[in-house]
């Protein structure tokens, strides 16, 4: 259309000059005119959000995170606007990798690396995330596309490779060490991977990386009848790794292109890759922005509405070279970590003074069990005339809720700082 | 820009016409032909999909509905097509209802009726569904934009309005009971509600039309602080009404609309938002298509990612009058009803060759209390060479789930056909 329009007015000008009679002229600069606003019509960008260089706590309609901020308000997280210095990498694009795009943009995560090989397809439609008029284009510039516009204030880098070639996996591992947006000295350029590709041997490439860059990694995952799904928390050494237990569901003496090539495809639901990716990126947010309790492994079952939860060990004989290395070298840190946690607990319980019997040569004591100040500070913070909807989830006590998990979650970010550390070394 | 094509066309008819030179027309003339050549380029459609009209499981990957139609054969659904013939209403195109609108629209839903008075605003954009690009339009009018252009094949008919003013109320019932669409005789012309709406006068509006049209509903409800939610199926007179059991966050002595306008607004989060659509799309499908285990009460606790399941008995002193008298009217068809399931099991029962002893004068037998009829078609139903991911539910027995939950799910179509018939007297 631009190309017409330029056309059309170089023509209007070679018209002009063969012109003589001034009155033709000044037809010809009509028309030229037209075209003129034409052009500045075709030029004109559709409505677009403009970026917004702090994040505004300010209830008005025109502020796209006033909704976000008031989770400051309400008590559930203590600094939300931190969201802008972490880098999220999130590999497979597809029902659930792009929903989970979609939904930390909106939150406005700081940064985005989005990884995938594959084009958008009409068979694709029955997925939240893709449009009809994407088909056709690659994955990873159809979610740029669609993400610049919700949010603007997300810096998006997109990759269009299959991790598991050899210059793939290079590309892959060199941009998440690339540290020219981090603030932080340590570590990698991401704080988090997500992997939610599709297929077995991209999630071993996903996991081999994890383990050899000391990087937190979720995995989700769909089962092929659409009608169950989890997501998992992995941290090298001292949770299992991909490797470590490899899912019950996977393809064996066949090639698993030809699950979906050849007449045999999967089914898929937009609720089940829905709920997954809010699963997923909810426990994202908890793990980032420090609230909650995160879970190391949550299944969900659709038929029956049943979420098992459970912590997996990694395993001594895992086949992974380097998860057995990261395994030794948690074994090393632990005893300092442990001791690190129990003078911390020490330390509260110190703080709280509490009459001990003289007697009582254990420091046996009564503690609640349940001391949730995420929870406690939310219900202070409520403002007057409103009370929680839904029961605190230790009035019905959950069986599979260990207070193992509960340590985990606190112990994280420390955690993470040492293996960086070690990395480092 | 239309009438700017039209104009400049216009424009070269009357300079041509004044102009002698044959070689000055012949420039006209070219000039002509760019511009009927712009006007085909700006009127051509986005690429759009068309319409389908049966919905085939050939594996391509034009074909929208082949993941779809792969649930038939995994064994999940018997005849997933058959959701071509249902209409469902959402009452809130907001964070959940609209999330919950795309989904059933990817789907390939039949008939959707969306209601809402509210325009799109840059708040809004935290929670997935509306773009920046639509803010000023109206809920409705951006969601038919955006869901017609996702699948063409639903038809769609949007309301806007406040069905809490006397008007709205009024054309709120007649769009419910406008039977045109409907192939059945019997009850409304929707086959379900569901209620996202974010309010609790809203909320008793609906459960007074579910009450008063004898028709089903699921609730959907975020808290305020956005870490918690859930949906809840009211079945009028057999489960609690809205008003038997009001939720435990309410406004109380404050004007609800102050509680956004001035100041104070609630929080909210798209994961949130997404797992509680997804939640409540997901409990839709497995009632409209007949799988699966349909949730009474479903929350969500995303602190802790528990999922409290109960079902609530109807309060026999609930404050809503057609409450009451469903109440009466479900005393009545209860025994006939009972007495027809407890027929079946028998024969069920005895279809299974199961030598019971001859002295056993009670008939005790000692049955598998979770026959899984869908679960066992699935796995047999899985392609050589892949096995279920996740562990059966039955394994690890949920305390919440009782047999009870079983027995309502196999009955509600039965339950809907007996109160449609009663409603049509």
């Amino acid at each position: 259309m631009e190309a017409e329009l330029k056309g059309m007015l170089s023509d209007l000008q070679n018209l002009k000059s063969s012109l003589s009679d001034p009155s033709h002229q000044a037809s010809v600069d009509h028309i030229r005119l037209r075209v003129e606003n034409l052009t500045s019509l075709a030029m004109a960008e559709p409505t677009r959000r403009s970026k917004v260089k702090d994040m505004s706590a300010e209830v008005v309609d025109s502020n796209p995170y006033s909704r976000l901020m008031a989770l400051q308000r309400m008590g559930i997280v203590e600094n939300y606007e931190s969201i802008r210095g972490f880098s999220v990498a999130i590999v497979g694009i597809g029902g659930v990798g792009s929903v989970a795009a979609e939904m930390l943009t909106r939150c406005g995560i700081g940064r985005l690396l989005l990884y995938d090989y594959d084009t958008v397809e009409l068979a694709n439609m029955n997925r939240l995330f893709f449009r009809p008029e994407q088909v056709g284009m690659t994955k990873t510039d159809a979610a740029v596309q669609t993400l610049s516009e919700i949010n603007p204030d997300v810096v998006l880098e997109s990759f269009t490779l299959n991790i598991t070639t050899v210059q793939g996996f290079e590309t892959f591992i060199s941009s998440l060490t690339n540290k020219s947006y981090s603030q932080k000295k340590e570590g990698t350029g991401v704080d988090l991977v997500l992997s939610c590709v599709d297929n077995y041997e991209a999630r071993m490439v996903v996991n081999q990386v994890n383990n050899l860059l000391l990087l937190l990694f979720f995995f989700a995952g769909v089962s092929e009848d659409a009608v169950s799904g989890h997501i998992q928390l992995l941290i090298p050494g001292e949770t299992a790794c991909f490797a470590c237990a490899p899912p019950l569901v996977v393809a064996s003496g066949v090639d698993e292109r030809t699950l979906k090539r050849e007449g045999v495809c999967a089914a898929s639901l937009p609720t089940t890759m829905g709920v997954v990716a809010g699963l997923l990126v909810q426990n994202t947010l908890k793990f980032l922005l420090k609230f909650g309790q995160v879970s190391p492994y949550l299944g969900y079952n659709a038929l029956k509405d049943y979420f098992p939860t459970m912590t997996m060990k990694p395993n001594p004989q895992c086949s992974n070279r380097p998860c057995l290395e990261r395994q030794k070298e948690y074994m090393l840190i632990k005893p300092a970590r442990d001791a690190v946690a129990k003078a911390k607990r020490e330390e509260e319980l110190s703080a709280i003074d509490i009459p001990i019997h003289a007697d009582n040569e254990w420091n046996i004591s009564v503690v609640d069990d349940c001391d949730d100040v995420i929870n406690a500070r939310s219900s202070d913070a409520l403002p007057e005339g409103l009370v929680h909807e839904l029961p605190n989830a230790d009035v019905y006590k959950h069986p599979t809720v260990s207070n193992e998990n509960v340590d985990t979650v606190d112990d994280l970010e420390d955690l993470k700082r040492q293996l960086e550390a070690l990395n480092a070394d």
